[in-house]
């Protein structure tokens, strides 16, 4: 139904989603769009696009772990072994099969950009970076070095992912949880570059 | 020629070893052995095996980028593209190499331990976990935080390895270098038991 993705499109999902989310997560999503669409005009990507995966990308972030793993029987979504363990890293996943399935959402690059919005992964497009980078700069971001990234956002869309991805890991590490090695290898890909 | 280790054959390699390293660098080995020797005697290891292992380890750590590919392709070592890139990283696999073929060692656990004293790897045996450990510990090691590592090596082996995993990818990420995934996997597998 949502394809081409389009502003009515646009404007249906954020119309459907918002009773279903938390006041807090929904306002976050609005920023994560509205910093999405400042950088797909930056870097010439389909704001429409952009705006599809930001409005979704956390639409599975405040459910529990059951709620999370009826998703990933009924949707028969693929996991591994540390997503298992780090079920809190699933989200991403279940949110792109609802996408999919409940808003019919056909877009692979959207889809992808929901689903590795959390841990990044090798050979990120356009928008999966974007949306990727915006979830750390939306407006509603508060924390030390957040204007930097604002900044180098706007002026080098590679070396803001990196260093996203790198905070990220150097956060994991230091709070003791388990680090996805999707993360490792989008930040490898990046430093290769 | 050294199968099994014992105390001639370490007495033998130290005397071979010393004219080819640095000064600096030869101490730092002799470190390694006496604070592999110490865990071994805490773990149930066996001395000769860390102790060559120990001698052996950084063999190869003072080579330069040409003379670890001269020996990388001599000796028909496996890299990988994060090693060609970081090539510092390689210096465990060529020291494994040179102590199996020209210091004639055969003991797996002894080469293994060489070869993945930088990175680490899931499945690191105890002699390998000793010898990675050591590096970190070993009376010639002063930074911050060095002494309470030393503590938790003789209360929890697996503990001291996860957390010195933990310090190399977070120093990894700090200074902007490539992070092998065998690190990654290491720690994830520290952590999850």
């Amino acid at each position: 139904m949502h394809n081409p993705i389009d502003r009515d499109t646009i404007k249906l999902i954020e119309k459907s989603i918002e009773p279903h989310m938390k006041k807090k997560r929904f306002q976050h999503t609005l920023g994560v769009m509205e910093a999405a669409g400042t950088l797909a005009k930056q870097y010439g990507a389909d704001i429409y696009k952009t705006s599809a995966a930001a409005l979704l990308h956390d639409y599975a972030k405040d459910f529990s772990k059951e709620e999370l793993l009826i998703y990933v029987e009924k949707y028969s979504i693929e996991t591994d072994h540390i997503l298992e363990l780090a079920h809190q890293l699933l989200h991403g996943k279940v949110a792109a099969s609802i996408a999919a399935h409940e808003f019919g959402i056909e877009d692979e690059e959207v889809l992808l950009a929901i689903e590795y919005h959390t841990t990044g992964r090798k050979g990120m497009s356009m928008v999966e970076k974007i949306i990727y980078l915006s979830d750390f700069i939306e407006p509603g971001r508060e924390y030390p070095g957040v204007e930097t990234l604002r900044k180098l956002a706007l002026e080098d869309l590679d070396k803001a992912v990196l260093q996203a991805l790198t905070n990220t890991m150097i956060y994991v590490l230091r709070t003791g949880k388990l680090l996805h090695h999707n993360t490792l290898e989008a930040r490898n890909e990046m430093l290769m570059k």
